[in-house]
């Protein structure tokens, strides 16, 4: 992707971007591509409060759905729109919507007992909450900056999903193995370690994290991989959970996939 | 799927379920795996209607994230909300976004001009839109009707989805093959191209129906098996639009897959 023609695209979107929009470069630029709002080229003032909250719930639904092309932070014009959702009810619902469906195709499995029914969870944003970090940085409305994060992650404190930490809970009292794949690096071990037992999450099969090795390659690709470690390991991935598709796409994939909700940042 | 052990479930769901759904036997019957609509175990009547429209809404992204489990009908209670939906500017702005985003992908791609770049495109809710048919068979409340839909098809009336229409020739001009993958039975072949025609679509490289072989299949499995067909034959499948999980899903995929929006109908 990073051989896009940038500058016959921005062409192509200029018209269909607000003057306003166009005006920001710095905010233009930090996208990874552009994401034309479909603002029907007129100005971002002319939409009452109900058809911005349309705007901004079809462009959250699009990227639920996996529709969005790549981007790097969320549309200036949908910042209040996601602080209301990711503090309001609307996530908590949502979350724990994910979950039980989860937990309705759990329960229709015949497990086999064999130590070999694995459910893989991704951590950020799936078992545990940065949402206290994103509120002091923009609701992804900053571009990402990885040191800040890594002092975050550093102190051990994101809080659990709730939803996610009853469904953790319930699967393994099923009998289900429990793997953990995160993009975390492996340098990150100890105290996501300690964040995930403080937060409630006592037991896990295998906690995997990015070696010097993966550093360089998309989470899909990362995360592809250690799946088809898990398949020559003799494990069969009856689910996974993750907040981003690159959790959850690429070959081998697990049997059912969950997509938690995340209108904050999207991963490769 | 056809495996779950539904009386289990049902005793298990039973706990989640208003009883006011859990009292109506049939809608509950009607349903392939029973969804619980998370209405936090208190009387549908408690809800006013922004908490409806909050929790239907849940419903339906979870939908289109590939997060519920098989479902027959709508829930119930969400019939106003996909009428309003389906009928109102939601939709349109949905689909559109979901165009754009497909034409920018397209736009960025080197295509090789041998005739081999191939963009799939399913049909119904995709190219051609039978919310006639479903205003008149409740929106998807009513338990899929083969008989009376096949009447519609038969009518070769269905129109256009602007969006999808505009799409469609944009990736024609930019020098895409165009093939048709559509769960319709070969019989069905003249009438969907006479509807397909008279809505606008007036070129494509192929237009493949199911078989006689295929109508045992679920549609993930035809189409999934078809697409490889397709690669058997040269052809590199660059994008493909569904607006069902099983146009999407299987191997092999599509470089990029768009999923079009509908709350209306789930098929496996």
């Amino acid at each position: 992707m990073s051989s896009f023609p940038v500058p016959l695209l921005f062409f192509f979107f200029s018209s269909l971007f607000v003057s306003s929009v166009l005006s920001d470069q710095a905010a233009f630029s930090s996208h990874l591509l552009p994401r034309p709002l479909i603002l029907e080229q007129t100005q971002l003032s002319q939409f009452d409060a109900d058809e911005l909250t349309l705007q901004c719930t079809s462009w959250r639904v699009a990227g639920e759905a996996n529709n969005l092309n790549p981007w790097k932070t969320i549309p200036d014009e949908c910042l209040e729109y996601v602080r209301g959702y990711v503090n309001g009810k609307g996530y908590l619902v949502d979350l724990q919507r994910v979950a039980d469906e989860a937990v309705a195709y759990a329960k229709g499995l015949q497990l086999q007992g064999d130590g070999k029914d694995v459910w893989v969870f991704d951590i950020d944003e799936t078992l545990l909450s940065n949402l206290p970090y994103y509120k002091d940085h923009g609701y992804g409305a900053e571009v990402f900056n990885p040191v800040d994060f890594d002092m975050w992650v550093d102190k051990a404190t994101a809080p659990a999903l709730e939803a996610s930490l009853k469904l953790y809970q319930q699967l393994l009292d099923m009998g289900f193995k429990i793997i953990l794949l995160t993009g975390r690096s492996e340098a990150q071990r100890a105290v996501t370690d300690q964040n995930l037992r403080s937060a409630g999450f006592q037991s896990w099969d295998r906690l995997i994290l990015r070696a010097t090795e993966d550093h360089g390659k998309l989470a899909a690709t990362y995360k592809s991989e250690k799946r088809d470690e898990m398949l020559e390991a003799g494990y069969r991935i009856l689910g996974n959970s993750g907040d981003q598709w690159s959790d959850l796409l690429g070959w081998p994939m697990s049997t059912r996939s969950f997509k938690l909700p995340n209108p904050m940042y999207y991963i490769s």
